[in-house]
């Protein structure tokens, strides 16, 4: 794949504004090879996602920037730009299942998803082999119900040693604080479990499998403070019957998630994801 | 397809209950054409289904049940025994909206769901034409709040004219009196949109759309006394995008609520479904 | 929804293209709702399709193709404008089968496909009463093998006759010959059966049966006179197992060909079908 | 999972099959936790699958071979009796990618597979690493068109020796001498890519992409002396659109692959696939 820019924004929605874009684009002469744009009716709101082959623009990525910052500002854009050739910088955290983050690692090792690993961290030991096996640094940070506040602290410290630019929740199975969803917006991706209908509290597949569903599925969102009600990425769905008892629904559901995870962080990769107040649009 | 009597049976799971069952059979010459087992070891229960050759007995259905009656008392079972010639009278029932009932009758017209449907209630007058054109009695039975008792008391009447053995509910937007539930148990069909997490209350399809979910659903489940909340026969979804404004969605849910129905209402007319407690197990 | 112009088109890539057809929209005030480009690495070409708000531009659709001309010449574009309060005319042709014809009926009748339905033309009477119903002329044109000319020259006129916009082979069942293919380009959609491996000749399904095939599919194509090989709209499968006999497969085939075709036909009439060589880009 | 006997058994249909072999279970109080019976009416033939809780019978596996082999002779059977605790030993043979291998051994290391692996084969040395990681013995068995002979006669004398009750080749990507095939028949288990429609020859990616497609797909099959025609035992799709490069194809492609080769392989190693002719019966 040749090297491209990637420009996502969102702005309330007025004439003109991909006139305006794709004008700055031409004008310095910038291929366009793929684009998306969106409007939304139902908030007045506009995204649009581009991707411009940076052989044929005479910007580095921060000079673009800066010639993109008048225009952004006039339509009062949120926006991005990235370099399809710099890998994103993703932290992996777990706990002690398995196939979210062994399924991650090889999509990873085999390049299959464009980015660096820096560490994975979790709060036990058990997965230590798996990851240096990749030869990726793996931090154990223990935590229980009395050192909360050390844990979150020692997550937060190694964030920001490894300049980490996404946290992955592979199965991590603790709620993060806060001040943590704050400080890294749209940035933490988790995965969880989803059911017709909804169970709330323990052993939601012991109650799916109660309720006799048909349907088992996996959602996978970005954090935020309300506990897994953040912007919903990606979902997705099997078939189960009468025959599948709680533990093989939870393998099969394990495939749903491992899944949809690796998907929607895929798409967070390649700047798919838009978030406008709790939802996504996803240019996929 | 051959003529067969098809047996379904649930009861305590024991040693011996297969081969009492197929010795039955086949002392009198009975050949097995389709059989299933489900023993589940959460509630140590046993079902079973099987479909006979009816030529193959010396026995009319009514001769079968008598002949059968003893070993199912042996075996405290709950069963039922019917003959794949004879088609299952079903009513349906619908309000305004066509696309459940317009499937349905075309799938009964063609012949490929195997019924008699011998009329159609509804509350609304709307979709008169549509039905009397398949030959088929329409009633007209308006409802309002003030006077849900003779309308129910009217539906009810009906449904024991007609002799009905099934009940479908194809959109047909009232709630059914409790009483009336308990009259039916396991014959009257619900069809009513699902979604990843579930949504109370009113508009679902705009909290759908607010949240920004990505799969659309519906379940088909027997109606109980504990409304939406009764055994699901079955389940499925379609996958939706930030494109989809309410209007798409509620047209997306339209295919898949007709399409989940018509093979719910299918398994139960094939004798598929046994109910045990709150759920169901589906031998399809 | 409100209405809108859409433009498609399609030219051998180079820098520019959206600039010059953004430029032209917003210059005359026109709000852009949807938009979708693409570029096709592997031929050199460039697609795109835009939805404008109607109401915004100050020009009848023939004014604003007529001002689009230049533009469109200077970029060597296949292109075409349609106006989205303007239903197409489709010419639905059928033979005996009624699945697909009583699908695209329902959907026509509900108002979920926008469109008209001048008339139906089928080689046999069968479906008259069902066509009838719907307020449509039916138009018996028998075949047989020595009037085959004098046949599809009946079916030709009476396509000029309604002036169809569309022509949908809902199972019809004959060969066009190549003459009346080429006069219709990319307007007459056909479905047919498709599975992994294909099988050719006679009784498909029989054959995909004797092969213990697990997925059953359809394909939704413009009609080309390469038999079957057009370019393609849609594909879905079903999947089935060792207990479906052929005639199962059949109908469970039916339900994969009317849900495929009603979608191709979906995407066509709202303009999201672009064809380059002997494949399509569906911007759904 | 408790311990159970699997009775896997084929013969001409005929009355009292069931009732004899479940007799056969009862009256040595054996209890049978889950059955399935398939009558196929268009080869005559009848199919089985028992599960016996081990605990309720006075039977090693052996005796109970011993014991059921007259029932088996007098009907004709071609039968199979498994011990759900006994392990199969299944050889996987791999080539240069590695996406099935990594995904058979991870989900043999989490003990989602009930196999043992006692060697992985290989034409290139290049997965030695990730295999030996498993503790898993690693054989390069280089091949080149003028050693085919040596090359397969060194991987049957690793199959002899190792005991191998299967072969999976994970993306092997070599053609098993005939000879072989015969050896073991309905026990090596192979994956390939499958389209709608079919394409021969090389580089079937790109044949679909410029096809055009909507649906790729994999196929998993017994092999036999007639290439890539085997049984089949499992078959899925995935959905791609013209955004998809055929890169984009074969990444999308190798997630299918492996879904459905290990699930082909879990039913093959739950004794749930018996085969008949060239097609397979799927108890699952």
């Amino acid at each position: 794949m040749e090297r491209r820019y990637r420009l996502v924004l969102a702005c309330p929605d007025r004439v003109g504004i991909v006139a305006m874009v794709s004008n700055f684009i031409s004008s310095h002469g910038g291929s366009i090879s793929d684009a998306n744009q969106h409007s939304d009716p139902t908030t007045g709101w506009f995204f649009m996602r581009v991707e411009i082959g940076a052989v044929t623009l005479p910007f580095s990525l921060d000079e673009l920037r800066e010639a993109f910052t008048p225009i952004a500002q006039s339509f009062n854009m949120t926006w991005n730009m990235a370099d399809s050739s710099e890998p994103k910088r993703v932290i992996l955290m777990a706990s002690k299942e398995s196939h979210c983050l062994a399924d991650l690692l090889y999509r990873y090792s085999s390049k299959e998803l464009f980015c660096e690993i820096p560490c994975v961290i979790s709060n036990h030991d058990d997965l230590r082999s798996m990851v240096e096996w990749h030869d990726i640094p793996y931090h154990h940070v223990p935590v229980d119900k009395d050192n909360k506040q050390p844990h979150f602290d020692k997550v937060q410290s190694l964030i920001e040693e490894y300049e980490a630019d996404a946290i992955v929740l592979a199965r991590y199975m603790q709620i993060l604080p806060p001040a943590l969803c704050d400080i890294y917006p749209f940035r933490i991706i988790n995965i969880h479990h989803s059911f017709l209908p909804s169970f709330a509290g323990a052993k939601p597949y012991h109650q799916a499998h109660e309720r006799g569903v048909k349907l088992i599925g996996a959602t996978c969102h970005y954090v935020t403070q309300d506990l897994d009600a953040g912007p919903i990425i990606d979902q997705d769905v099997t078939r189960i019957s009468h025959r599948d008892l709680p533990e093989e629904m939870v393998r099969l559901g394990r495939d749903v998630e491992k899944t949809v995870l690796s998907r929607g962080l895929r798409w967070h990769l390649e700047d798919r994801v838009l978030v406008h107040g709790n939802k996504t649009v996803v240019f996929n």
